[in-house]
């Protein structure tokens, strides 16, 4: 069985075509890694690419992605409406098959090294890789973004896992860390009134009292003239998305408000939705190992 | 992107275990073939052997499975509360990746006429690959089994498809298809009272006037003292799972008695499963892309 990684890398370039397409270039026709998808937002100034691979070949491909973003870069000229610390804002590395969570953690930290010494590069480790609890949450690590990271970095609290201990000059920052699949989740709700959408998203996040592994917030679709709630399911395994759509239709009963559908955004493990029907049919005794298809994953025909 | 078949023959053997084990042998340690599963019942004196592989490679392992059947088990000897007509009753095939159903129908003809030969073996086509509709159902063409088949053959409607028109003396006859995957469902009701399982069976299955591609029984869990609607449904992408559980649910209202749980037996494809979740969740413009284990899938890596 063959060990597969995904890997989410977020640049800091989505307007440009042509730079787009040669800090993805080390992503194509890379030996034992496959490009699942590049999602460029011009207003975000940004693009966040899904690739996945064994451990070995995507570490190799992202770094000389990275080598790309830095070459073609300023942050000084940089943007956009996304929060952005660094060309290569963050590198999410994800354990999808026969990878366990210690070994994703093992595999961020050499690749914050390697991309620190061949960049000069400052490299912080977040998320399950974070050596600190202050630096586990992402946003807490890149708040005040490209243009306060010199002075944040002055403080002792935030000194960089790798690297040099000052802000590279067109690259800034690095976040790179291991972290369980994320699922992008929203779900719709049969009224046009964002106050009802944001009043929902903060009793179901995890920040406002709700489920620990959700994040969430309030969304207009003003070509729909609804609103939904806008979700980051952070550990689908621990926090699953039939938690979330009853816990939001409960609440939405408060406000006389139906559910009327939801949408996954982007790639969902097949767990994910297979737990969710396992609850709404009432499934007993119910073993992954009954899905046909993870026999056909193992390799092992 | 290989090719996948899945194969479910079911022989008339499941007591003796040394021949349970010569039976089962071709699938074992086989190139490209792999053995998913073999269950053995005292009381039918019959096995179910689960197989999945490239097509060539199972019609290859089955031959010689049939071979070894056909060797050891003596029809006019066996006996089983399970219908049966053979000693290899019957041998399905089933299209799992990148195999259209043309392509399993025109397998299951190539290794009927090559058991018919190499076994002096009649052999009738079903399901899908039936060549007239009153042989499409395999309790149609296995009435009268093993001990009347000898009279039912002087039928002109009832001449094999390939091999001599007259019972093989100690192994009977065969009836091989192609058809989709079969999903053996269960659904647990909340009362003791059979008559309930049966009456809700006979609403929600195909011949009572309920869902397509749904057969359905009502069986007593003597041990839990409840009874469940026993399904198997025979095109989930046709007849969904949800459709059967929410088809019992309202049934069973009538009775006052709630739905206590649910079970899969056996394997099921992700899909069937994906496809309830996508129900529940209300998910919108949800597409099997989407799910990341397609693409390990399709040895695109």
């Amino acid at each position: 069985m063959q060990k597969i990684i995904e890997c989410v890398p977020n640049f800091s370039e989505g307007r440009d075509r042509q730079k787009v397409d040669r800090i993805t270039s080390p992503f194509r026709d890379r030996q034992d890694v496959h490009l699942l998808d590049v999602q460029t937002d011009a207003d975000h100034n940004r693009m966040v690419v899904t690739l996945i691979g064994s451990p070995e070949a995507v570490k190799s491909a992202v770094l000389d992605a990275m080598e790309q973003a830095i070459s073609l870069i300023d942050m000084r000229q940089h943007r956009g409406q996304h929060p952005r610390m660094g060309a290569v804002d963050v590198v999410p590395l994800i354990p999808i098959r026969d990878v366990a969570m210690e070994e994703a953690v093992a595999l961020s930290r050499v690749l914050g090294r390697e991309a620190a010494d061949r960049f000069d590069l400052p490299v912080f480790l977040y998320e399950r890789s974070a050596t600190a609890d202050h630096r586990t949450n992402l946003a807490a690590v890149r708040k005040g973004q490209f243009e306060q990271m010199a002075e944040k970095m002055k403080d002792p609290q935030w000194q960089p896992d790798f690297g040099p201990a000052r802000v590279h000059p067109t690259a800034g920052v690095t976040a790179v860390g291991a972290r369980p699949a994320l699922v992008a989740f929203n779900v719709n709700l049969g009224t046009g009134d964002i106050a009802v959408a944001d009043a929902i998203a903060k009793k179901v996040r995890f920040v406002g009292g709700g489920l620990r592994h959700c994040k969430a917030m309030g969304v207009s679709l003003d070509d729909r003239g609804i609103v939904q709630v806008s979700m980051n399911m952070t550990d689908y395994t621990r926090t699953a998305l039939y938690q979330a759509v009853e816990m939001i239709r409960a609440e939405a009963r408060r406000y006389g408000v139906p559910v009327v559908g939801s949408e996954i955004v982007g790639l969902v493990p097949m767990q994910a939705l297979i737990d969710c029907a396992a609850y709404y049919l009432g499934l007993e005794n119910f073993d992954m190992k009954q899905v046909l298809e993870t026999h056909l994953m193992q390799g092992e025909i």
